[in-house]
């Protein structure tokens, strides 16, 4: 098989990732997708550096036997800590979900203050940090991490008082100080529209799962090989465990029933 | 060694069940203890019931070849959905958190109206209803998930507006309607005392971790095993991954801070 007619890899700690599977095929409809979902483990947020490092590389070696040409890692904690590790010991292509997010954050600020938020492991690793000092050192970055976010999302709690207190609890520091914010995990663009509101219109907001498919849009275009649509295949996921709740999670996060579900231990 | 002597075992998904350690200690002070808390791969309470299972019975395992008299099985999940796996595989006695809190419920209830609050995982595999039926097929029991507390406790968010909005949004449906409820979770304990300001004093509150340790008691006492104190040990503690935060995590739920804490891979 040609290798542009292989499918990308994708990985996430949980089904958060699938907000990047749907912008990658919003934009690049022709490719196909391996995901891989790593449901028994997750959250890796609050996991050691050495722990996420050890899951990344195991899920993406499963995916490089699956064959794809690239692999995108769509876990911001992984992406924080083990993207080095995995472009090391990966043969093919390796893209994280920082620096595209940070590009863009880096070429649309006007004051020079830009926020990030996600899980206490990214924002601890300072990879956005240190990502947007080398682009521009005179950027000022300031990184709030909030760790009920997910569980929010996860319980389906994405309207409402709740949602609405704990946005304003931990993004509070940040209103005015700001022109710019990252949203740096998968399930933040499911609360985007109450960030959003409460940090007002002045502020844009960067998706890095928009971000991160452009950028596999351009990885393939330079190395030729962007997917003709030659051949008929369908998308395959793959997660460590069924949780409970499967279906409704990967529908919040996906918008439509995933087809070709398998179920697979790494260890 | 005289099986007297020998440590009893406890494990729960993370730290939670320190504080079941920490009531079986006031309670048994001349016990030692050796504690697992698989912090990689929590939380079990949004994992399907084979993985919990799986996991569980390595644990068990572990603790089996360290020389426990008898396990504690903390973590309520697993409690609920492993303990008669565990039952057969483990050569030593095991006893869970779900038949103590409930025996202590069924003898304490006038109206006859008992809550149990606890995981996802917990509510859905109906340990409780189905023991407390056992126990007393005329009581009402009205079960309640609530996933957001754990992560609120984890977050140290354990007073203010945002627990006892949470509180609120969770224990409405009970309010008014039971005289008993159960803490069906080890992170609970800690935020005790908004629960019992919202359910309003009338409403008794058994907290498992209690009641599980007069359990090991009456069993330790009926098998002839009580520890005498004979041989000066100290405690141990394990885990799979030492997460962000771990001293203020395990200062949370014991009150002190750990001594011999060890890293373990059950793979």
């Amino acid at each position: 098989m040609e290798v542009r007619n292989s499918p990308i890899g994708v990985f996430d700690s949980g089904l958060g990732g699938l907000t990047v599977v749907k912008q990658i095929k919003k934009l690049l409809p022709k490719e196909n997708i391996v995901y891989f979902g790593d449901t028994a483990r997750l959250p890796y947020g609050s996991k050691s550096n050495e722990t996420v490092r050890k899951y990344s590389l195991e899920i993406a070696r499963f995916l490089e036997k699956k064959g794809v040409k690239l692999i995108v890692v769509a876990c911001n904690t992984s992406s924080s800590v083990a993207l080095d590790l995995l472009s090391q010991e990966i043969s093919v292509p390796v893209i994280g979900v920082v620096k595209p997010a940070c590009k863009k954050a880096v070429s649309v600020t006007k004051s020079g203050n830009i926020g990030v938020i996600g899980t206490r492991a990214t924002m601890n690793s300072g990879a956005y940090k240190d990502t947007i000092s080398s682009m521009n050192s005179k950027i000022k970055v300031i990184q709030k991490e909030c760790p009920l976010f997910v569980p929010l999302v996860e319980e389906g709690m994405t309207d409402g008082e709740i949602v609405e207190m704990v946005v304003r609890y931990y993004l509070e520091s940040l209103r005015g100080e700001i022109d710019t914010l990252i949203l740096g995990c998968t399930h933040y663009p499911i609360i985007k529209h109450v960030i959003a509101k409460y940090v007002d219109g002045d502020v844009r907001i960067i998706d890095s799962s928009v971000e991160v498919a452009r950028e596999v849009h351009e990885l393939l275009k330079r190395e030729g090989i962007l997917s003709k649509g030659e051949t008929a295949r369908e998308d395959a996921f793959y997660v460590s465990d069924f949780p409970q709740r499967f279906e409704e999670m990967a529908k919040l996060f996906t918008g439509e029933n995933l087809k070709r579900v398998g179920k697979i231990y790494l260890e």
